[in-house]
């Protein structure tokens, strides 16, 4: 947004409003939206319940309707005011937004979209772009770098999982077969999953000695495999605490960074540390 | 308690007795509670066992009735000596004291308040008053720093798992829906917490191949997942063990830091540590 | 494969296209390879499914030996190039090829071969020999290692876990009994992985008060013995990640080590490290 | 056993083979003992299995009266060479030794017996004493020595989950009720058990709202919960690790150890390390 100096008069306040939490309004514009989003969500998971449905059904739908008067005039604000329209509106934040206000419309015209209007609840993730908070945002992309640089680790993790499930799945349907359950290949894979995540609902299980034992072995395993992705972030947190313990100390001689706070002289080009 | 100057006579005895545990009298008394709270847990959890209640009925109402007593007794012992009475009744302690013995006097009014009786079992609290052995409390306020310190971390990643959750649990209900289990979102949500956290009861399961596509999905996600918490207290763990052997100290002669608790000389050039 | 300068002509061609992968024709072989091996895993997949099998059976035939057709001839160019046969025929991946094609032939000569036919999901395995992208083989290779230097650590725990489940699942057959699903040793072994693992189905679940009592101490039991492989994988991560950033390099001048590896000065005295 | 110097002849012999592993004679004997251990407990595991009985039910009781034979005689060499024969006994391996061959003759005697003869699995706890491969007894050594470390941790950790267990299974007792299957208290710490330690049965599980609601509440409370030990253990085994990085020097003049590798002089006397 380095086009913001084109805006000019009530454009420019209203996207400073709409798009940035620096000045007064920008602040309390984020809190009444972000009580609109708990709320309109709360609205929608209420609404899913039989009884309650059948008792406030009307009241859920006058709220309803409010909340997303709000979010479309929250919407064409906007989208009046930014330079770059179709940027916004094919970004994550401009799809989630109207994903947020059009079930209610289409429910307006085609009554059967009326299933689908729970898609609402998307306007959750809305709450990700008000909740710039930095401490918790620093918090947020720590964790996620600490993820990032263990990328390559985690691809591998989650390749062999796959491999380990679907060869797991294909032993156990014709161990087990059918009349045990397991009907199919994707259905013992399923099972498969779910046992190696260690969830275990029980709404499949081997029912043969030598499924059994295959089972045994491959929760074991799973026991040894969950091992792993906690090792790799364990490795990461701790990293990252000691990265903390690198000062912010820039040489004066070859401006490079990254020093031990125990550092005397500058360890690239050998100049005193100020 | 500063103002424990003011006490005299009986009464600072007998605020020595049940608020300290540095005298002999006071350290009697804090095993003689011990035992009569752990007996009186003991009597709530087996007199909620039908055959138990039927045969020893009595007994059960006789013994409870000596624990109400005592800790009546007690209660207003503390309530005497305790200078800022306000402050105590309305402590932590203080309430907890309170919801320990009212629900027996309730039930001799209301009969109706007799199910309300387990609420006694609150007395169980009272425990960590009493053990103050300083090696365990050091313990504990140590996993209490820990955790503490990772508190940012903890929010961040407390809120992903709720914002996940719902998000699922709205999925799964327009997946599933009512005729597998999923009858609202609320109870979708409690589905996608007993699947994230690997629980699993399988009292709702999902029975599309779609829903249990995507719930394989949120499973090896909630594996992944269940190692953040587990990689901040390790990060945090290291971090004090760390912390518990390296000393404050610099060398008078280098200057430098980074010395063992134990060490008596500067490890880098030899020099008498003060 | 040092032999390889042995070959010649079209026969080295061949050989350096489907064991090699530095030539272009040898990165197409293995592309080619991985989507025709991928593909027919899916095929196999799909197939197991009753009604999509019913209504496109014939299909799945026809590509099944398609695939089989090719993999053939892949297994007769190896067989033909490779120097050492019969130390390719009897090597994993030997093994692996054959097992890939054999069962569409033999389920062609006896009809009750078909059960078997889903053996043809090892060719899974097969993607491990193409997957040799450098980046995450050397990922793979320092998970291996990590574990490699832990496997004494790996055996005791292994070790424990089949002692505890072997006497727990004999007291849990004497305290519960055929009549509450514990029917035999072997299957109370079952049950005792199962909630060692915290899987828990709950397809055999202890129903006296005994049994859930000694269910209860086995699985706090099972919740520590979790953290031990945890502690042991993340020990090895955190060991692999330091000995990446030290290097052993010694100052010239004082003689220290610990230097990082992107030093060129010494941190402690500021020499140039050579 | 310092007063082995006291036996002489064919008892030391004997003592030498039954109680130590440095003699050719010795390691026979254990090798021997651990074959017929392994195979007496397999054959207990399979004699429980039914149809196995049924049909093998003859050679299961031949065989199983050899091996109670052979650790008769075991006992007896044992009992007959060692010199302190009350402190033998008594010890735990003594009373081992014993129960692996005392419910065979019992069952002789009285025939209700039989019902405790799966006791005599309790024989594989002596694979613990021939278990002193040096290499596994270290490594299983380093594990308990860290969780030794750590023991007040651990016993902080243990309080605080069960004061846990116990408060909740008594809410959840007054909320969900008996006719939901929380039938006492002890069942609903039962179930609160199986929830943090996400095994989750699924035998026992809330129905209501509210119930739902706090048990959600418990089982992402588990979530975290089962962090702890897992950090816990974490951090020893990496202090386990570093602690191999000190150095084994003694300084030669103040005779004390634990200097780090990469120290010169030494930590407490300030004395140049060699």
């Amino acid at each position: 947004m380095n086009s913001k100096e084109k805006l000019s008069g009530l454009r420019l306040k209203v996207y400073e409003t709409v798009f940035e939490a620096d000045t007064p309004a920008g602040r309390t514009f984020d809190i009444a939206l972000l009580i609109c989003i708990v709320s309109s969500v709360i609205v929608i998971i209420l609404e899913s319940v039989e009884p309650l449905r059948e008792q406030y059904g009307f009241w859920f739908r006058i709220t309803e309707w409010c909340f997303t008067l709000i979010f479309t005039l929250e919407y064409l604000a906007r989208l009046w005011t930014v330079l770059n329209k179709k940027k916004y509106v094919l970004s994550f934040f401009g799809i989630v937004d109207l994903l947020s206000i059009l079930p209610t419309y289409l429910a307006l015209i085609f009554a059967s979209a009326h299933s689908l209007m729970v898609i609402r609840s998307i306007r959750l993730l809305r709450i990700f772009r008000i909740l710039k908070l930095p401490r918790y945002v620093g918090e947020g992309q720590n964790l996620i770098r600490a993820l990032k640089a263990s990328q390559h680790k985690i691809i591998v993790f989650l390749f062999t999982v796959l491999t380990s499930v679907i060869i797991t799945g294909t032993v156990m349907f014709i161990i087990e077969g059918p009349e045990h359950g397991f009907t199919s290949i994707p259905r013992s894979i399923y099972w498969a999953i779910v046992t190696m995540t260690t969830v275990g609902y029980g709404d499949i299980a081997p029912q043969t000695s030598l499924g059994q034992t295959v089972a045994s072995f491959i929760m074991i395993l799973g026991y040894g495999i969950i091992a792993v992705p906690t090792g790799i972030v364990s490795a990461e947190m701790i990293q990252l605490k000691n990265t903390e313990k690198i000062s912010g100390q820039v040489c004066p001689n070859c401006f490079r960074e990254g020093h031990d706070v125990d550092a005397t002289y500058c360890k690239f080009c050998g100049h005193l540390l100020n």
